[in-house]
């Protein structure tokens, strides 16, 4: 199944066999001070240097969250979405829980954007899904609700089949819909990732959509955490996942190469020209 | 189903849901010109250190190849066999296409080794089978026959069943033939590695067996084959691989970090110990 985003100059195919579509997560203050800081005295030089240096690192798409204490996203976040489409032509992913902050910021954009999310909650299906009809937007679609992040990878696909089923009823294709069975990380919990591992193969084998997956959360709390997502990254898209949303900087190494042992990069022609490119840097 | 492995002192059990196996690699001298001088000039420093140092470095089980032009195996390997039974405790994998020198070997060794290997050739299942039987060891079963290594997955799954069904009519128990699905390079083949995933899947389904791999294969030829080998070793644990044969000091990070990611380290213990190990050095 394919997922068609687009900037106003730039379309990007996800799913159908070919190459794992990147989304670069780094526009996110979560974590992140200088950027919170920035964003509250709303100032976008760093939003724009980070779609500019995801870019560079091997994104596809940019993921846009501006999402801190004290910030009015209904106001800024379209004026992030549209600092990243004029430094960048990737197509965007506009991420934020509220519903009026993303309408904002879909009146700006130019292209099909992702909107990231809905989730199984009635009140994120009755406020997202229009939204998504309305612009003929791509959506990401968590596999948790009201009673939170099912331990079960079978409530995982539930969730996401009445997601999907949800999306149909509005006519919204279920190509646009793109499933995230959500990383939790293994220092909590040690069967935290192979329910997501499992409940990504019964995504895959009963809906047939494309995957996201915030694949760093997974080594969260825990030292080396290279290591760990890289191992998970591989993993999962193996397993079905088709656009994780990483650090392209970290995560593109481990992503071309699961690309070309899954048989999608014929001569390893992508995996040597990144190769020669980090030689040369 | 579980494997059990031995040495005159110490045991090692394969599967079962427990951590994967590590089976040490570097004691064979394809392609390591100094280990195949010292062996043809029945030198065996260099094999006794290799098998101190993969220990020290994670391994579980030292495999011992001695095959290079001019070495008579039938000698050699059983010297080298009790080289290893006295530089370390680990459980060993006697490793040659030679009948007579698995004969010669199985003949000093003690506890219960692991035969590397039998393949689905007939006159293999003739000669190697009966040596399982007769010293109660376990072997490795190869699958690839008269015909070389079969593309298709399900092929590679028959030739899997084969070796098992004879074994079993000797009264050898199917836990005690480990299968090797056969990785080769995707630099030759692109479809290379999937097809080798997609045999690991079939024949964890349908026989259930213990499955080992020369996962370095992977990457021959191709540039940093370190990014390949850690993601392949994942992808291939995740399928079901639970004894791969590799470089331990090269191969530990992915297999731990797997096994963390798969439930089978609890509280990360292994993983943050080898983390620390690493810090010191």
């Amino acid at each position: 199944m394919e997922t068609t985003l687009s900037s106003a100059t730039k379309t990007v195919i996800i799913g159908g066999g070919r190459p794992t579509v990147i989304i670069g997560e780094r526009i996110n203050p979560t974590g992140k001070k200088r950027l919170a800081a920035a964003l509250q005295a709303g100032d976008l030089t760093l939003v724009r240097e980070e779609a500019v240096a995801q870019m560079a690192a091997g994104a596809d798409v940019i993921d846009v969250n501006v999402g801190a204490a004290g910030v009015d996203d209904v106001i800024l976040l379209p004026k992030a979405v549209r600092t990243v489409m004029e430094a960048v032509d990737a197509p965007v992913s506009i991420d934020s829980p509220n519903s009026d902050a993303l309408k904002a910021a879909l009146e700006v954009y130019q292209g099909k954007p992702l909107i990231n999310s809905v989730n199984g909650e009635e009140r994120s299906l009755e406020s997202i899904l229009p939204l998504v009809k309305e612009h003929g937007a791509a959506v990401i679609g968590l596999t948790m609700d009201e009673n939170g992040i099912p331990d079960d990878p079978s409530r995982r696909l539930e969730i996401a089949k009445r997601i999907v089923a949800r999306a149909e009823e509005l006519g919204i294709p279920r190509r646009e819909v793109i499933i995230d069975c959500l990383a939790l990380t293994v220092g909590a919990d040690s069967k935290a990732a192979s329910v997501t591992l499992e409940a990504i193969r019964l995504v895959k084998q009963e809906l047939g959509v494309n995957m996201t997956l915030g694949a760093s959360n997974v080594s969260f709390g825990l030292p080396n955490r290279e290591a760990l997502n890289s191992a998970f990254i591989a993993m999962a898209i193996a397993a079905g996942a088709t656009c994780p949303i990483v650090d392209p900087a970290k995560a593109r190494q481990a992503i071309l190469a699961s690309d070309l042992l899954l048989g999608r990069d014929d001569f390893a022609v992508r995996y040597i020209k990144y190769y020669r490119q980090q030689q040369k840097t």
